[in-house]
């Protein structure tokens, strides 16, 4: 049998859900041993690292860099690289022809733009080791990015994440985050902004902003505070020692955050990461981030008084099983002040407390 | 630092996403060895298992069993056995007294009732290998213990659910299902039927049936039709060689299901699975009901012209990553079409085909 193998949007008739299929995702190499999913750094033997220094040529062509020393593009010499994805989820270069279908049946080209973020040229696998102009430089690039598949004007929405050990699933070891436009705004943030609109038409307020004030209140779920900044352990996590990372005042699109203010949070994460790295052993974890729709070159960004951007980390520690992808509805053992309680335990002490 | 160790429900005031709190279930046992995940027997050494025959007394006492040689509740003899979950995810006889708390965090006592289904007296983990027998008793203590706890009238829904293998979230090997009474009807129920019920709206159908139709009419992704029943790969599946069982005539009450329906479903799963099996080498998976909520004692069921019970069985072959976590937009590398297509390549032959 012959199957399309270009990729597609599908939506489901009887849930409304969007789902891509990636035909060139199955053809993607996977160095990471899989069979020791809590070993972050442990890798099949006999596979060259295409994100290490020197290896550029086994990676595509940057599409952006930090080489303080003025080296070449795609030469060694960098900090950072972006290259798109050499198997991606999405292509975007494909003609938007699809043949007449019964409307039942909602399908739409697979376009869309798959980039790889290489935070280091060493092979390093754990976030947690990278140095604050890394950290700092990772954080800008995300934001540089964002801008940039902005101006094509194609794209509505850009999804920043990064899978830390196979059973987070990585599938490369040496740290690298990923970043996929999308030609619609997805699922899980249309509800996320249709909640925080509903509230805020009922309020007058953001509910981002309401949480921070509460939580700040509180402090049992606090795990760290900054200047502009605030990690804590959410009220009704989905996952043991998820937290959740965002600026204290209201701001809805990362794309716009200042240098100085995204130095700021990558020495948080610097103090986060080590942290849950000693309360679970170094566990396999995503982070994702939560943020506003692009905005198209030229425009002003949309006001957005009621949603908030923010970062999610939820470590991979217990398994998703029937109840929960049957019911929606997640079980979770570890109360999130019990999470936030042993998760300051493991931070620096501040000055001054 | 104490922490209250009684379950409780948690709705996240920036998602309205409700969140189970069991703290119990971190002290269940886990015999199923986690490090060869893909390994569905392989346990954990110097465990006993209590769901074998022999051992009734290391599972609490029975609520229904099959016993067809009369033999005493509680000891060995029996065909299939449901017993209360010795580490419940919620807890049935919890008085309701919470602390007034902050209506922006909003908690409700963690009162639900968690069984578990026996289907079998041997050490066997994989549910193919039940004779037909058996698989039909285990789709009518479904229907049974439904109908059971619905008399209670505390609870609004009964999520059903089986996990085979690690990787889906199984702790032991014995082949065993749950079954989770909930004080109320679940996230991704609710939302379920409430897109039903706007198509139902719009176009006076029942989606489902819609689909049945459509899939039967189309052929390629059905994947094996009786007589009552249709197994099929659905058009936008979250999961590679996903696929879901359905009555073809309206149904939306699974536990009003009779006898000869549910033998013949039980047919239907096990010329399936070991297809499954044979496709994927034996993956682990979760199966789980979706029907319509519980039927209070001596009430009509409702007549839910929308909704439509159906079971869905998804391989966790891959990992829902951070792209899928983050954006609510499931990758899935393989088309339902080929899955569809190499599942049927692995059915026994239909008589005068």
């Amino acid at each position: 049998m012959n199957y399309d193998p270009l990729p597609e949007f599908r939506r489901c008739p009887a849930t409304g859900r969007w789902v891509i299929f990636a035909p060139e995702r199955a053809r993607r190499p996977i160095t990471l041993a899989h069979t020791e999913p809590h070993h972050r750094d442990r890798v099949n033997p006999g596979t060259v690292c295409p994100f290490c220094e020197g290896n550029e040529k086994l990676a595509a062509d940057e599409v952006y860099s930090v080489r303080p020393d003025g080296s070449a593009k795609d030469s060694p010499g960098w900090e950072l690289r972006v290259v798109p994805n050499k198997f991606p989820a999405l292509r975007s270069n494909m003609a938007s022809t699809l043949p007449a279908l019964d409307p039942f049946f909602e399908i739409r080209p697979g376009i869309g733009n798959h980039e790889v973020v290489i935070p280091c040229r060493h092979h390093e696998p754990n976030p947690a080791k990278l140095t604050l102009d890394q950290y700092a430089a990772l954080l800008v690039a995300y934001r540089e990015r964002m801008l940039a598949l902005a101006s094509g004007r194609l794209w509505k929405y850009a999804q920043v994440f990064q899978n830390v050990g196979a059973e987070a699933g990585a599938s490369l070891a040496h740290l690298h985050a990923q970043i996929i436009a999308l030609p619609m705004v997805p699922d899980a943030i249309q509800s996320e902004m249709a909640f925080a609109e509903h509230v805020h038409d009922q309020r007058g307020n953001c509910v981002y902003c309401e949480m921070v004030a509460k939580e700040l209140a509180g402090g049992s779920r606090i795990v760290r505070e900054t200047e502009r900044f605030v990690a804590f352990c959410p009220f009704a996590p989905r996952f043991s020692y998820e937290f959740w990372v965002m600026p204290k005042s209201h701001s809805a699109h990362y794309e716009f955050t200042g240098a100085a203010a995204l130095r700021e949070l990558a020495g948080l994460f610097l103090e986060l990461l080590p942290a849950l790295d000693a309360v679970l052993a170094e566990p396999a974890y995503n982070i994702f981030l939560h943020t506003s729709p692009l905005t198209p070159l030229g425009q002003k960004p949309a006001p957005m008084p009621h949603y908030h951007w923010h970062w999610e980390l939820i470590p991979r520690t217990a398994r998703a099983a029937g109840f929960e992808w049957g019911s929606g509805c997640f079980l979770n053992a570890v109360p999130p002040e019990k999470a936030a309680y042993e998760l300051r335990q493991q931070l620096p002490a501040l000055h001054g407390q």
